[in-house]
């Protein structure tokens, strides 16, 4: 065995502690909170050691920055398949039901909350929170231009920044709903969504 | 002074003294989080004893409670405006700007994000928001149907419900909006909310 072959695999190991880690820290600040969370509570549900979490964070907080990246870097998987998609608009459409399902889910919902909750008085959260929604932002604009295209529009808008700001409030609507009303009906939900996307992709 | 007069005026103290703790529990709840708040930090926001907190709340999740109340009495007042309105599509258009702002101040969203995160782990909390959900999305569903009237449409609709859900889901998502992107532009979001609310209510 090579020495490179065996640092690939110290890396992947290494990956793979990381995120199980992450999946543990998703379930726990979703359940209990972030400030319900010990590092020893999520050393259990991550099965190891105190001492190999700070391995890999030096603290809680620096967990809540993993989350915020690797929910980033969700968002940026799906807005590249807008992007790669033939008919933006048509891909957005067909992918309605999928983020609607997401957002509702009880899970993802309370520990986007969590996040948001947090960030709203812890400034490096924030820092973290907003630099990620910047970046996520940027991008559904470039989708929006290319949605608009597909419909035969001019792609620029002048009012492309609060289309995207609306579209953003209405799916990020949909994760406080689901904590107010869990029995929503979504399949009655999934057809005025997509009127949305029409009626502000399209505009006037 | 005549015995009831005391007791109303010993009513109108009390009612002035647990209106201070739940505006100084709003505050610190939103700036520490709830459980980041002890009754001897709310105690001293609130300028009184801890043993006077204790009067009028068993404990932080009967504040809350009663936060939660105490938001649901605005929103029906809100409600209230708009069902003895003569042109209710105008009155709820008019109020936009108005909802915008309250939806978009930074404490009362981090008030509102903490409240629906502990209510995602906290089956006391979350009864008391379902409940207060419940109740205000009936009454808006009544104003759907005035407001469709008022438009010189049916009243009623299939997907009243659903319209109702979805115009919330807008407005509750621009408190999770503010926290990711405090700059973002009130202005330029106002006339298309107006165009969401124009869209859903008139319907097809």
């Amino acid at each position: 065995m090579t020495l490179s072959t065996r640092s690939d695999q110290d890396q992947t190991r290494a990956q793979t502690r990381r995120s199980q880690i992450l999946d543990a820290a998703a379930v726990c600040f979703a359940r209990e909170g972030f400030h319900g969370t010990s590092i020893a509570a999520l050393s259990r549900a991550a099965g190891m050691s105190s001492g190999h979490i700070y391995h890999f964070f030096e603290n809680k907080e620096a967990i809540i920055e993993a989350l915020v990246e690797r929910r980033l870097e969700q968002s940026l998987e799906m807005v590249s398949q807008f992007e790669n998609a033939e008919d933006v608009f048509q891909a957005l459409i067909d992918r309605v039901d999928l983020g609607l399902n997401e957002k509702t889910d009880l899970d993802n919902a309370a520990l986007e909350l969590e996040i948001l909750a947090e960030a709203a008085r812890n400034p490096r959260v924030a820092a973290s929170v907003r630099e990620a929604d910047r970046i996520k932002r940027e991008r559904l604009i470039g989708v929006l231009g290319r949605a608009r295209q597909a419909l035969g529009r001019e792609p620029e808008t002048p009012d492309a920044d609060a289309v995207t700001e609306i579209l953003m409030a209405l799916f990020d609507g949909l994760a406080a709903r689901v904590i107010n009303h869990p029995e929503l009906d979504r399949t009655a939900l999934a057809p005025l969504i997509r009127i949305a996307l029409r009626t502000f992709i399209e505009g006037e």
